[in-house]
């Protein structure tokens, strides 16, 4: 699909030889009037494939502002950023840093030691240092985590032209300029215009006339899921953050917000199926292995209880020794009922889809839902017996167990994670493997809770 | 976490009991002035919760334009659109769907019979009918059918002032005025600038020395998904859309980035998951019941498979129950490993993770890693059953059999998404239910296969 057409966008944009030789060669002049005509996200993916010698030409060809620019789209995992930073000058490292913007500096500084951060922000400029310290503080997937401090606020006692004048003059350094928000004397967030606004009035019109004064602003502290989720449903490009007395502290962007999206669906998907982290793809087999084995290993213990369950079965087992055919079947949809019903709760809570509905409905539809399912495929699998074997009873038995299985398992995957979310534990946490194996128990206990019991009826 | 929150944001903007009794009351005049000053998203909020008897009341108090606002954020099912047209006099319907951006909708008429779409396009003014008729020809989940021709196009000899100019008279009617394309005579994109990039100039500049000219664009026929990883990427608050020859199309913007992003994500996790459609939270169990009963039906028959392979080696089974103990345990290591393997691999196809790499290359990786993860579970298994049962033999029959099941699960849930991406199959339609179920009959064959081989050696 798209491989053909990635490749020539980039060779359209990156011309590698020219670059690498450039940076060999010590060739200061072709290297900069080639790299710097680069989108920075081009300049990050080039700077990435290079090895140690390299990199050290780009910082000594690179003013630290430049440099900036290109971190702030650079992509490698969190521990990789201690080591680049290493290799620069500390000097130009503080440098580099104050120039990005704050909040992508957080980011990078929160994957360093405390020795580390301390001593950058020593030698860093006092105005930046400020800013960075000042966002260092909130907790991480808050609002305040990802917020930028460099926003454009004016009064709302001036014309429209007065507002481009201060504008202009901070468009350097603003992360948007495409909003504008006033403020009162006491720096409560009052109202937002749009650039957009700005451009289309008269010169001289007050800003108070035009100003949208309902702004939607978040809480510094609401979590970053929730901000997604206002930004998406409101289109906006940046979001104001608030205190509780409504002074503004700062603007969240849409390209934040991409990667928090990113971030939280890739979250939700790698714990449904059972890995540690599925930020990037391993590029070789032993950390890969890792990520995947501490699953794997309590998946094993948990099997081991299934395995000693059965084992309690086993004069059952002995006796009738077709019963253990059908265990797969049983298990495999118990399990499989249960992960559907867990992936519509976690997506349900991700979304608040399921915040304004009452637990009883919810338990009343799963159950519901359970009914209708265990009873068509109940039926299903008695018929399939039936004319397979020629054992009605045999039938009949495997049809019932998936009934009730069915609705147990449907039940206990939506409501273990409605319940985590209530006990404010992470919901997706109750991954997918978990709830299989939980429903596997369950399976296996009716099925031969119902066999023992009925057993004298069982042909063979 | 968010509840709380959520609610006090929504009071403090919509004043429902003063709209709903302006509505009643058929208080035109209070009505506007409250409903106009709220965000569209709230006015589509507010609007979606009433009857039918007071939209018609909405429908008469609203002009089409500003109903065309309300229109683009109101989030409703596929099949409602139909409905709430038909709600409205046809001239009315079609007015409001000539005031909103064409991209939006097209989005609305795709979702209406063709005769429904003749009719309205028939009584709307024509160029916006001319603007949506272009749009509907493309194909779903390309780029062109997420863009929009409501862009701004400047040519590069002229100065700031006079795009400046053209910007301000366009502004009413573009989707974004934040990013000004440069096209030359022939309509070819050559570059771009933005506002910013306006803004901080002086007013005799020329474009053509300020414009980026290389700018990054989509082709029209791009994949969906591919466009937005490059939005992610690069930061762009909008994509130009150009031809095989590079003429300009259309634009994407941001904000229907988001909606892709959100939709592939969810798109991806239902899969995993075994659900037809998890787009919304079914209100009602017949409905859930119908998007989860398909691939539970499939697992029946397939189950029907596992159990009759089993059955082939009842005989085995019959002189030695005990394995049966072990059948669940193994059938769900095989499952889950091969879950995680196919979450890796889809995830990594989406995010072109995988691209870029040759394919033995991934096989020797996963092979890696079903080794490691096999050995590491194998040992472990053996000891464990040693243990508890005291019986060497029978561990390391589990022991080998989940080694080796590891390994293939592990090759299986990667190798077979990537070989459905390359037969243009949508990789995630290999879905967690029918991997795990694949695994489990390999895992049982494997299993069964050297139980039955090495029979007389076990105790009992």
């Amino acid at each position: 699909m798209s491989e053909s057409s990635q490749e020539s966008s980039q060779k359209q944009h990156i011309d590698k030889e020219l670059l690498l030789d450039a940076l060999q060669n010590d060739n200061i002049e072709k290297f900069r009037s080639e790299f710097l005509e680069l989108h920075s996200y081009d300049q990050a993916t080039f700077f990435k494939e290079l090895d140690e010698a390299e990199r050290l030409h780009v910082y000594h060809f690179l003013s630290p502002e430049e440099m900036a620019n290109l971190f702030e789209n650079l992509e490698i995992e969190d521990d990789e950023y201690s080591d680049v930073l290493a290799q620069m000058t500390p000097d130009y490292a503080a440098d580099m840093l104050s120039n990005m913007y704050a909040d992508d500096a957080v980011d990078v500084l929160n994957e360093l030691n405390k020795d580390q951060v301390v001593s950058y922000l020593t030698i860093m400029d006092k105005d930046s240092a400020k800013e960075i310290k000042e966002l260092l503080h909130y907790e991480e997937y808050t609002a305040g985590s990802i917020m930028t401090t460099e926003f454009i606020a004016i009064a709302a006692n001036q014309t429209v032209r007065s507002a481009m004048h201060i504008l202009k003059s901070k468009a350097p350094s603003a992360e948007t300029i495409y909003y504008v928000y006033v403020i009162d004397e006491e720096k409560r967030l009052v109202g937002v215009l749009t650039l957009r606004d700005l451009i289309v009035n008269e010169d001289d019109v007050m800003i108070s006339e035009i100003m949208y004064d309902r702004v939607v602003s978040v809480s510094v502290g609401e979590d970053q899921e929730e901000v997604a989720r206002m930004m998406r449903d409101y289109d906006f490009l940046a979001l104001p953050v608030v205190d509780f007395q409504d002074h503004l502290l700062g603007i969240i962007t849409v390209d934040d917000i991409i990667d928090v999206m990113e971030e939280e669906a890739s979250d939700d998907y790698s714990k449904l199926a059972g890995i540690a982290d599925l930020d990037s793809i391993d590029r070789n087999p032993i950390s890969a292995a890792k990520k995947r084995l501490p699953w794997l290993v309590i998946l094993l213990f948990l099997g081991m209880l299934t395995a000693s369950l059965i084992g309690r079965f086993e004069e059952t087992l002995d006796q009738v020794a077709i019963l253990a055919i059908f265990i797969p079947l049983i298990a495999g949809m118990a399990g499989n009922t249960g992960t559907q019903a867990l992936a519509v709760a976690v997506r349900g809570i991700a979304t608040g889809d399921l915040e304004d509905e009452s637990k009883i409905k919810i338990i009343i539809r799963e159950a519901g839902t359970g009914v209708i399912t265990g009873l068509t495929c109940g039926i299903l699998i008695t018929l399939i017996i039936y004319f397979w074997y020629g054992d009605l009873f045999l039938g009949m038995l495997v049809g019932i167990s998936i009934f009730f299985t069915l609705i147990v398992a449907t039940l206990a995957g939506s409501l273990i994670p409605l319940i985590m979310h209530r006990l404010k534990i992470d919901p997706a946490v109750a991954s997918g493997p978990f709830i299989t194996t939980i429903n596997d128990i369950i399976s296996i206990l009716i099925y031969f809770g119902i066999a023992t019991t009925f057993m004298s009826y069982l042909t063979k």
